[in-house]
């Protein structure tokens, strides 16, 4: 399963009752944030929150709003006495960017390793969980950005009858299990797909924010369990608007949504000229019934289904 | 009058209720903020304030906690369509570090002046308004750090019988009031201290955080109509490390407000461990009672006194 935090859904600058858009992801011990802008570490305490386990740190783009929190999350996970090694991901110019801002502060405990995104899309596995994959991919903001996409694996059912049948000793039906190849002492080797059926749906998350709307979004979200989507204005009339600024309206992130075939959006990054997004969430979900206008904060656990 | 909002009272790093240290002034039209850590501009909204007006940025010095907000605060004054130039003001470095920062917030409608402190003391007026003196000065921290001191002079009262005996045509008496030299189409000069009395009690407020006790701050802050200091601990056994960081407890600020003869003293820049500093209200006020352990927001208007 994996556990899911929108700690803020706001755009451009924080507001005391909205802040800014930012995603904590957790799963198997891991946690994942993507963006941190400024009041992200705020976002976090509120919800509970320690800042000291992240392991790792995805970046959509280089906008303050999205990366100015960077500084002061740093240090507070410093002050913690955090010691391991923290991965940080994002579009190229990262360590530039990452070090210019570490001018206040310049002294951690812990190191930072970076992954600078290449070309279109980029995919890399969790440390030691090869099961856990993140991929970026670019969308379409007036400087370069990407989303991402978490996708959980889930092999295929352990065939017990298939395993007596081939008398694989018991002692290996776990790694087995686990998709691990394993040899006997008398040099026979067991391979998983020999017990496991097909590989079973997973998990998938999607998670994009300051865009137009691409194909790329579509493509990379489709069939995905939750799809957390910018959704910078509510009001028809701000189309140009989201035009020009290359971000979009409830209704493009509806479409994307709709051909997607997500199970559930979420909407996020509002303009802080949106009061109150819910007024437009009538005609959105006319488009696709089952978004919802997060608020900051918003959790759930994603679970495999059967 | 000088309005003051102390816009937060925490050190370290911002937390739900409690954001970081930061002063918000106004006189006569001018807003000067000193400080700007992460969520500053969070806390001026919660007052309901705008960025967009402020002329002048003091720092004390270059912790994260004093101006991670910068780059945040500058983009949303730059969205708010701000075209004045704005005057910025700390220790050695200023650009640098500004510059550094604003790698995430590269674009601004306006312009940014610098002024470098040097040295232990500087002074400088606002612009248009030479009765009003900002002093800078250095307190003592692990980095170069400075206290700042407003001073809003008070001219004499005009003393209507000499202008009257010294025949000074009445059309001249208001530019006098105001300080001003004035010279007749008959050559005659009068100058104001002809008609002014002494130089009457104006108003003084300092502000000094994340410093040890120095002279500096007592000469400074003397006779200050509101003395905002640092008290990073309450608790009577942190002394030792209040001397390891470089800060300061709730009793050593209370001897500074007592020598320095202060009239108010507001304690600001709580270490996140200090869950409720009205615990240690009692024994500090037996050392100076005119102390008060501030919270977010707390505001005043300094006025004149007859």
């Amino acid at each position: 399963m994996i556990d899911v935090c929108l700690l803020g859904t706001g755009g451009m600058m924080p507001l005391p009752n909205r802040l800014l858009t930012a995603l904590l992801v957790r799963y198997n011990g891991k946690c994942i944030l993507i963006d941190c802008g400024e009041g992200t570490q705020i976002a976090m305490k509120k919800k509970g929150l320690s800042a000291k386990p992240i392991d790792v740190m995805c970046f959509t783009h280089y906008h303050a709003d999205h990366i100015s929190g960077l500084p002061g999350m740093l240090l507070t996970m410093g002050n913690a006495e955090r010691t391991e090694p923290l991965l940080m991901v994002g579009p190229k110019g990262l360590e530039k960017v990452v070090n210019s801002l570490r001018t206040i502060a310049p002294e951690l405990p812990f190191e930072i390793k970076f992954k600078e995104i290449n070309g279109d899309e980029m995919s890399f596995d969790l440390e030691g969980m090869p099961e856990f994959t993140i991929t970026a991919f670019k969308v379409n903001h007036n400087i370069t950005c990407y989303g991402y996409t978490m996708n959980l694996r889930r092999q295929g059912k352990f065939n017990v009858e298939a395993a007596q049948e081939k008398g694989i000793p018991r002692d290996f039906w776990n790694n087995l299990q686990k998709g691990e190849t394993v040899t006997t002492d008398d040099g026979i080797t067991y391979t998983p797909d020999m017990v496991l059926g097909e590989e079973r749906k997973g998990i998938k998350l999607t998670y994009s924010t300051d865009s137009r709307p691409t194909d790329s979004i579509v493509r990379n979200a489709a069939g995905s369990d939750l799809f957390i989507c910018e959704g910078m204005y509510g009001e028809p009339d701000k189309l140009q608007k989201a035009k020009e600024y290359k971000h979009m309206t409830f209704y493009e992130a509806a479409k994307m949504a709709r051909d997607a075939e997500v199970k559930e959006m979420w909407l996020t990054h509002y303009s802080p000229s949106l009061v109150n997004p819910m007024e437009f969430m009538s005609d959105t979900k006319k488009i696709f019934p089952n978004t919802i206008a997060a608020k900051d904060g918003r959790s759930c656990t994603l679970r495999f289904t059967e």
